[in-house]
């Protein structure tokens, strides 16, 4: 079976803009919001309603795809054959409880385990990137595209605030080689800096529904994501991610000793 | 002499709007940028214009009035007797020539060394927030407030990157009792968090034209703004500012010994 990606493409688009009305819908009434792992680990019912809304739609579009999803409607993986949705109904919980701005919606599409579509919004600004290898990449309906052969000193690093302090990696002494980090709190708003060319990398501790989205459409522009093997990410658990222009790796590799 | 701070009010969304409008007509063409202490502190030809254009304005309206502004065009303050306008042209410039958003445009005005009105513009979001003391808050038109008896476990907490990397004053402490960190790169946009209830605090080290709008229209919501030792900032040369709700500079207190 060939999964076309531009029909995909066509799907999430449509499913991140009706779950983008939902959102901006359920905002106006009570949000439940619940712990996860620890107290800055954030859930809502508004979570778990829009992956329940994405993950129907996926299952009546795509039956035979698996379903990879932050809180837990989905699959349980055991490999990456075939189609695979890697769901994020609300990416950066913390600031849509605290701010009620700053989080995305997002989903990933990767084919035997090679990125294919992926798209991320910026709910409250109504904005949107998609895109994939293939079909490149759209920024609210044009075409983008990045400069070439940028160094770090063109751009700002977005860290994971808690990896930044603890020095982790020699994060410290990488940003110095940059602009500057800037601290967002969603990787799907990073990711999109790095596909809009506002950010030169962005390194943090990710799960798969955190980095499928940006990866797929990143790729599309030569962007770059490893996990600290060097190799691309598995898509199977948490790991960190050197994610960004072709520069970061071996910048962030030179600094591991 | 009378200085009514509705008439300020209005002299200052008049200017900051036509600013508004210059700075993103100015962005249409090449942006000259060039290096003042550091390689990360920039200024471009845009700063200067639009503090030009402020520095007008100001003599024309108020031409008593003192100017202290960061690109240099206005006076050279001794004391601040009498009216002051305290004038940021481009807040985040480094933003600015990167990311081409996330900067601000702002003016605080006092009188006697007292706060009266401020106004900080998020440019390219066409978001405002205006008032003072006397006069109240508006956010993009509509009159706000904040809740009262917020604690620090209630809001996220913006800081400079630098002194939370490096742990100065103990900030990662501080952040851990917050909802966690994040960085923005503007202190415009930091106190426009504040005003708006997105962050509970705010800490960097600020020049005056950094501080004094956010303080102005921050006084007027219970907001409260410190420096090291404790009082009010003095306004007169770079300086630690511990912002945000009252919880924050006990909590901040009790971590320096």
């Amino acid at each position: 079976m060939i999964f076309e990606p531009l029909k995909i493409q066509y799907d999430l688009v449509s499913w991140l803009s009706l779950a983008g009305d939902r959102i901006r819908q359920s905002m106006l009434g009570p949000i439940q919001v619940s712990t996860k792992s620890g107290p800055n680990d954030l859930v809502t019912n508004i979570d778990r309603q829009i992956e329940q809304f994405y993950v129907q739609q996926i299952r009546a579009a795509y039956p035979e795809a698996q379903i990879c999803g932050e809180e837990g409607f989905g699959d349980r993986i055991s490999d990456l054959h075939g189609l695979v949705f890697f769901v994020d109904p609300i990416d950066g919980t913390m600031n849509f409880v605290r701010q009620r701005q700053n989080f995305a919606t997002m989903i990933g599409v990767f084919l035997d385990g090679q990125p294919l579509v992926g798209a991320i919004a910026d709910v409250m600004r109504s904005e949107l990137i998609v895109g994939g290898p293939q079909i490149g990449v759209q920024f609210n309906g044009r075409p983008i595209t990045l400069p070439d052969q940028q160094t770090l000193a063109d751009g700002l690093l977005g860290v994971n605030a808690l990896m930044y302090a603890h020095d982790r990696y020699q994060l410290q002494a990488l940003a110095a080689q940059t602009s500057g980090v800037r601290v967002i709190g969603s990787a799907g708003l990073e990711f999109m800096s790095l596909i809009t060319n506002q950010q030169i990398g962005y390194i943090s501790a990710l799960s798969p529904w955190d980095v499928a989205a940006g990866w797929a459409i990143g790729s599309a522009l030569g962007l770059e994501v490893h996990n600290l093997a060097g190799t691309t990410p598995a898509l199977r658990q948490r790991e960190v991610i050197v994610a960004g222009i072709p520069a970061i790796w071996p910048a962030f590799k030179k600094l591991q000793n």
